[in-house]
């Protein structure tokens, strides 16, 4: 009987098929779940008039405890942290959601070609959560553990993670880790493991090629195109997920990808704008100020929010405002205008910046009056800086530095690639 | 001497040029500003080496008062509605800042073609405001001003508005005008007129032919590229506003534009689904419910924001979910959790949504179970509806239906295209 990680030839009724076993579900012992050559997986009924034959037995993946995966001399060593999300899930069929957490060895075992790819050292399960579900504790927990790998002989780490909050993760592990010298991968999965569409196995193999490379910069590592071509490496503070529910829903933001990376391993270099592999010591700065929030400006929006939060004692907030950096400050009724409520804020020691609304671009504060006003009465305005990075580095920089001037300074500092420049005109919709 | 609107040609001490003649600013006497036939303007220092011949003398543009502008017979009656922003803008040269106001005229002035495309009717002037400075009132008026001019013969309206909120205002209009019959153009300027990248002219003319179109439907009409190629209409419903500076900025959501449109009148239809032009009646339902908000959901976000609203006693809510509509329900810190504001909220009588945080895609509340958590704790799901079209349908539908249920039904129905039910895999990042 083929086992799991073997290679075969299956002739049922109709059709041939040639693929790699993979784990199927409790629930359906009659069907034979193969990845096939294309990356797709499918289930074959297996009945009286299925022919299996056993091409090529696979030994890479021996039992469950980590220590006894393959070790093959030359490669890699790189830790596999699973966070949870739906890349380490599958459908519960009794409910037909999303749910049932695999192990890391099976989400593994259906993925046999990382082995040969990279010696996975460790496997780490610091927790399985929605990645909704996630906030700065758990970002912190994974730094902590990155920092310890990295300094005890991993040569890269994969994190694996839902894709809801992924972008906000890469943006702290960004802040973080500091003098980063290795390979971070934060991967995901679009599609649950044993989906036909299964993302989540491509996308694992360019994070295992992308811990080889000489790119010392954590990256989320997803599909490029809905198709299973290639993946993205982009830049943890310059990524965001642009779509519900497509494979390639994770998109560079005022950014080139640092490249692209395909499943036999060839990397084509795309952003050269990144620090490279050293053999240096990692270090972590994992403290984060809750206290700060994310408000999305809208046209009416009543600025007693922002008394709210400065009455609630937040430390700081990222305010979402429209164009190169606006937000109401003469309308006709003056009871909408945010630019008391945003001096009162800043006179109680809130730090308050401005982020894009459009996502894409560059404030400006110089343009139009409005914004010259916010910015005379002491708005930060952070440039290219995306909103959901803003609101992470903000947390990490009030953090460790309570001098309201200095952290405004700390804000517009280039930490972790989160400032760029000069925005290539190409990575506009990229 | 040459005045506003005459053609052209000019020798300068080292290069040639033919154009039209726009208006310059009062700052700077000795430079000519002209309109070249690329669509850039330029200003050339006029000294006692300049030479200008004029090749065409402008008769279209007679005196302030619109009833004098030139009616050519055959040519659509068109209003034109100013409302401020950059497109009837340029700079004041004591401050480098963007805000000395045009009259329409003025406007009108710096795009002759205008008056050979439509005949512009009337010009109306409600507001002057930067666009981020609007909110429900200025939306009213608007819908107003349109309701009236339709029913008196107007075969189209054009809207020229600031761009910061002019997807908002495009919402806006598509639910406050029902029974639409005839096209609406709202279109703005990423730069001000006196800048040679100045976008208001190819945007105004392209307005103009949309407005002699079939189209009856709320338009955006912006360029499609960075360069003067040519417009895309887009759905009111289905715009935004997605960089902060670029000249095609504006893109569709989750939708085709309606047409790509040419300087010269060329129209190409790339989405056939809309309304098309009638001599019907148009009413207007203008009434706004205020007390609504739109709310982003962030990792570590505290849940007591929506107690804050429903102490304040808002009517509703837009939250802005990550994934397929998801936020907080089972983190490892209970306090994170949303379920439970969320749950009260909805027990007060706060009508939740939730719209999708990625912009691009649709939600779905099958998939995970936390979402079928929210789901069954009455959160309605806004399918593909963009989270700002989304406030807008909800201020309007609470305006109008007190009864919850009802107004979440009509929530759900598909009023204005804002729905899309199958959504084109071209449109991502179109």
């Amino acid at each position: 009987m083929a086992k799991v990680g073997d290679r075969v030839k299956v002739q049922s009724s109709d059709t041939n098929y040639e693929g790699t076993v993979i784990p199927s579900s409790d629930k359906q012992k009659d069907v034979l779940m193969l990845k096939l050559n294309s990356g797709y997986n499918i289930g074959i009924k297996i009945d009286k008039n299925t022919k299996i034959n056993i091409i090529g037995e696979f030994s890479g993946i021996k039992a469950s405890p980590p220590e006894k995966y393959s070790h093959k001399p030359g490669l890699p060593n790189v830790t596999l942290i699973a966070t949870g999300g739906t890349i380490g899930s599958k459908v519960d069929y009794k409910t037909g959601a999303v749910h049932m957490l695999m192990s890391p060895d099976e989400l593994i075992a259906n993925v046999p070609e990382l082995t040969e790819i990279v010696n996975l050292k460790k496997i780490l399960r610091p927790f399985s959560l929605a990645s909704e579900d996630m906030s700065s504790a758990e970002w912190q927990k994974i730094a902590e553990e990155v920092e310890k790998e990295l300094n005890s002989g991993a040569d890269g780490v994969i994190v694996t993670h839902g894709t809801d909050t992924l972008h906000y993760t890469g943006a702290a592990l960004s802040f973080m880790l500091k003098n980063l010298s290795k390979p971070i991968a934060i991967v995901g999965g679009q599609r649950s493991s044993d989906r036909g569409s299964f993302d989540g196995a491509m996308n694992l193999i360019c994070a295992a090629h992308y811990c080889k490379s000489n790119i010392a910069e954590v990256a989320i590592i997803m599909h490029a195109e809905p198709s299973d071509s290639y993946c993205f490496a982009i830049r943890g503070t310059k990524a965001r997920k642009m779509h519900t529910s497509r494979r390639d829903a994770f998109r560079p933001i005022n950014d080139l990808p640092f490249a692209k990376i395909w499943k036999d391993g060839r990397i084509e270099i795309i952003n050269k704008n990144f620090r490279e592999r050293k053999d240096t010591k990692v270090s972590v700065e994992s403290r984060f100020e809750n206290k700060i929030a994310l408000i999305k400006y809208f046209p009416g929006a009543d600025p007693a929010i922002l008394d709210y939060f400065v009455k609630e004692k937040y430390k700081g907030m990222i305010i979402e405002a429209t164009g190169l950096g606006h937000v109401a400050v003469q309308p006709l009724n003056k009871k909408n205008s945010w630019l008391g409520a945003i001096k009162n804020a800043i006179a109680k020691g809130v730090l308050v910046c401005f982020a894009p609304q459009t996502i894409y671009g560059r404030l400006d504060p110089f343009v139009y009056s409005n914004a010259r006003m916010l910015h005379d009465a002491g708005v930060l305005y952070l440039g290219d800086m995306l909103p959901e990075t803003a609101y992470v580095k903000l947390g990490h920089v009030l953090a460790y530095e309570k001098h309201i001037e200095q952290a405004k300074k700390m804000m517009l500092e280039n930490m972790a690639g989160e400032i760029n420049e000069k925005i290539s005109e190409e990575s506009f919709l990229y």
